[in-house]
């Protein structure tokens, strides 16, 4: 296998996808840390133009991280690392199902995450929007509704999937930030709303899926709740 | 194979990405046109929720289509589908490159694509929006510095993949419609537009590409220009 250099952060979510498939696979790789707040001038231009994390840079010669080497191939975005990753190494990871419909329904979980769960926690957390709770609750049921169709132990299937690495690191930063009040709303909003939607039997499933994914040694080796409460103390004391 | 029936559009690009995908791979399949305009009572609750076209129905009994069953396995989603007919005939087609890392180029092509392109699109069909040609000009820029990156003859390989599926219904479309000033905007401005990107030298690595995908028989056997004018000349005389 070619080198891997992975370009990430502890505090992103997006970022922890990526790291998560290369637990999953036994990767070997090197792991640099990018400083989200203070980026270091060469990423943008010599490793990813968007300036955001993930990005892997594959293959080249072996160089240091931040000596990046124009030689290797540099591949940004979470859900495409997610998929590269086991593909890179087909044998040795239940990432990616071997039945293309449950492969299907996989992408159709992470897109459906994608689009309920993900922009309500983000007006939460960022913009205390008015109204984000009952669209979080929303998503919350979309999940519960899809996992009782499939009626599986994960999302898609009886295996971890990359449907469970796409969303366990914004459930986890949700159910972190949010039960601190770390967030753009004021006060105990967000500790409320969290303390509520556990309290809920009709929400139990839910979290019961996430108490399987948190116990996953691929999360617990890539989830650094201190980093991330305090780049949100941070954020939140600069504004 | 189980049966397989696609729900689609003549009129949809999103559609046309699985018509072609199913081309391509020699599937044998019932297409049902849904008209979008006046979509069938049973189409939202019995095949797509989101009521919106392409949708595979996989497996089940042999019903006709406007009866689905429900044992079927139902999917959405354009660029689901549009990875899950060639991996259903693994062998059938070049459109998944065998190569993880060509792949992963081909996911990006399309993503970058999907941002660019298609909102500029939408942008100029469907408001008139001031400034969408400055976006569509930057969109093309784009395709052609990534095919240049590349140097191929398609967008990441030599081979026609998923990447050429997902964009050549949208610029066939642009073209076609823009050419003939059946968009929001006021004629002669989209016209105008398109008479200049063709005859801009900047340009022609783009309208070669194109020349290239609009070639190919699966675009060839799922394009039907007179849908697509006359609803856009329907939905033009309705506003």
């Amino acid at each position: 296998m070619p080198q891997l250099t992975l370009y990430t952060a502890k505090v992103c979510p997006f970022a922890q996808r990526a790291e998560i498939a290369l637990a999953e696979v036994g990767a070997d790789f090197k792991r640099y840390e990018i400083d989200l707040s203070n980026k270091p001038e060469w990423y943008a231009p010599q490793v990813n133009p968007a300036s955001k994390v993930p990005a892997l840079a594959y293959g080249g010669p072996d160089v240091p991280p931040d000596e990046p080497s124009p030689e290797s191939i540099k591949i940004p975005e979470s859900l495409v690392l997610l998929q590269l990753i086991p593909e890179l190494f087909p044998e040795s990871s239940t990432l990616i199902p071997k039945d293309p419909i449950v492969l299907a329904k996989a992408r159709l979980f992470i897109e459906s995450f994608s689009n309920t769960f993900i922009p309500a926690y983000i007006a939460l957390l960022f913009r205390g929007e008015e109204g984000a709770e009952d669209k979080l609750r929303a998503a919350l049921d979309t999940v519960i509704q899809a996992r009782k169709l499939e009626g599986k132990k994960y999302a898609v299937s009886d295996e971890f999937t990359i449907a469970d690495a796409a969303v366990v690191p914004f459930i986890a930063r949700a159910e972190l930030l949010l039960a601190e009040d770390l967030t753009k709303a004021e006060a105990p909003r967000t500790s409320k709303f969290i303390a509520e939607v556990k309290a809920d039997a009709k929400y139990k499933p839910f979290w019961d899926y996430f108490d399987l994914l948190k116990d996953r040694e691929s999360f617990k080796a890539t989830w650094w709740p201190d980093a991330i409460t305090s780049a949100a103390r941070s954020r939140l004391a600069a504004q």
